[in-house]
């Protein structure tokens, strides 16, 4: 980051000449002034002094739901090393029911003068929050990116989103062609945008796949093994040979589920994941899933980031990353189905998708 | 937290009556004792005109080396809602070498005048660190505690720790329990305090078997599974018929090794992890572990904490907390050992130890 005058001046909507002459202390600079040219220095991550980056004082807030599930950490590191060589120090918060909300986290970083706020998996995602305050923060000049999922009333807030409708797609393309037709989805709660998407992208693959939809084969849960593993228990008795799932975790609480009923994996039934942040080829079996991107949306949220922080208005929008299909061994030929009630009237030609983008992990 | 005019003054080290003034704001107060007061409150974790705990403004960073291994957000997340109770909002660093290090961690902390430092598996755990930051940010009264590993010459500094020596006692017995005697060990590097307690518990755990210790079998190696992995290639041609490893992440190494050279998991080698953070009882095969009672460890790491910030003075004890052994699938009865120097001239007679505080996971 080379020292940029211009764009001090810009921030604090002074000139060039007054930029420099408050940081060589020279007189002539009303006091108010001159603590808008400390403030913009401090936000843009400069020490005052020497217009080089502040390695030491420039804060970007990185605020996730939660940390159990690997995808969190995962983006973290990817996010942390990045901004450090910005010059920027990241600061993880953790917004828990039994601590401290998103909300919270808001106040608290903005108390102490962050230069921007990554979000990830937030209210954003939620219909049914109030996003006021996100409006309010980028009303007041505040750099900050929303990561996957971000509802229809932000879209003038720069976001970064992995494709949620080709991650089910690509999930939905790889069963059919190992021949299953009953296929499970288990989602996270409806309100988030992200479960409409992956919904979205489920119909749209069996559409391709020429494969009837059973609605009563998409269940609404909670994220996290337990949530799995009521969607497994939910989906079993359908008659599904196959359960694609809104995150890793879930879908081994569809494995459990199934053990449960003296199923195998995947030979009575194939179950896929999504995320792939944490060591599923160690898992038993080793899980098939659809990565998010981390590396390159790590990169993408620094750049548009860093874009708000030299130009406060800068364009912001949408940046949508593919996801990539990993096959492992938790998917496989689909077995006779045993449904109770054989409603799938679809043809029997199942369409055998070419998947691009599929690798083996 | 009740409000303590008290622990104010005599952090501030001025009179309650001058802290009242000062939050009234009655004349009467020298400036630098103003400024004195403010700062003890807001180290304090109240917020100034309103002796109250200060939700929104006392930080308390939290320094990890890494997100990986699943250990660092276990106790992230068991620390995030403590502190939130007491007021107190975590901010969770991650010092890796692509990005910030520990030291620009300890200086952007104290720059943003946090209310307390707590530092999992840091530099204070590494014998051939210079310690000298820890003991100024001790004699700056900042509250400080230190997790798992405080070298010798931090012993006046708080600390929470595992008890590191019982870890591998306990792993050695349930080994020997199943009639292993080539056990061998894996361990991070040697320059931790944490290494040697492990080996220290290693060395222990197999007089009381009655085994006789090939210094060959313990490893020095790096955490995770790329550690493990080379630990479990370099310990397999030396006819262990089982592994002891300093993380889960470095177990699944050495079962990775283990597979690469057609051995079975625990029919051929049984392998023990340890932290027991992540979702072991899903792994393949399901990993027997020994765990660190992360939600006890994490209360006393607040309590710790929180004595140093109401009473600068407290006492600094390092706490030590018993590890569970947690029996899963990776370990099973000693296969017959095909070792190709058989150096053992131990008793025959295995000490079957009683191995209290195992659990089934």
């Amino acid at each position: 980051m080379k020292p940029r005058l211009k764009h001090v001046a810009d921030h604090a909507g002074v000139s060039q000449a007054t930029v420099s002459r408050v940081l060589n202390d020279r007189p002539g600079v009303a006091e108010p002034t001159r603590l808008a040219v400390l403030q913009a220095l401090s936000q843009l991550g400069y020490e005052h002094g020497r217009l080089r980056p502040a390695r030491r004082t420039g804060l970007v807030g990185l605020i996730v739901p939660e940390l159990d599930n690997p995808v969190f950490p995962r983006f973290a590191q990817a996010l942390e090393s990045r901004l450090a060589r910005e010059g920027l120090t990241t600061v993880l918060c953790t917004s828990t029911p039994a601590g401290m909300g998103e909300a919270d986290y808001l106040e608290v970083l903005q108390d102490h003068a962050v230069t921007g706020i990554v979000l990830i998996s937030g209210e954003h995602a939620d219909t049914t929050a109030d996003h006021q305050r996100y409006h309010d923060l980028r009303a007041g000049g505040l750099p900050l990116v929303l990561v996957n999922g971000r509802d229809e009333d932000l879209g003038d807030i720069a976001a970064v989103t992995v494709d949620h409708a080709e991650v089910t797609r690509l999930a939905v393309a790889h069963l059919a062609s190992l021949g299953h037709r009953r296929i499970g989805l288990a989602l996270g709660p409806s309100r988030y945008v992200t479960a409409a998407r992956l919904r979205l992208g489920y119909l749209d693959g069996m559409a391709r796949a020429g494969l009837v939809v059973d609605p009563a084969l998409m269940t609404d849960t909670i994220y996290g093994i337990e949530g799995g593993h009521a969607a497994g228990a939910a989906l079993l008795p359908l008659g599904v040979t196959a359960v694609v799932c809104a995150s890793d975790r879930m879908a081994l609480g569809v494995i459990r589920a199934a053990r449960e009923q003296g199923l195998e994996v995947p030979a009575d039934l194939s179950v896929m994941g999504f995320d792939d942040a944490g060591p599923n080829n160690f898992m038993d079996p080793p899980l098939t899933s659809v990565q998010q991107p981390f590396e390159s949306m790590g990169s993408a949220i620094v750049q548009l980031l860093t874009a708000q922080i030299t130009d406060a208005g800068a364009a912001t929008p949408e940046l949508t990353f593919r996801p990539e299909l990993v096959v492992r061994s938790s998917t496989g030929p689909a077995a006779e189905t045993a449904a109770p009630s054989e409603t799938d009237t679809g043809t029997d030609d199942v369409t055998t998708a070419s998947e691009p983008g599929t690798r083996t992990g």
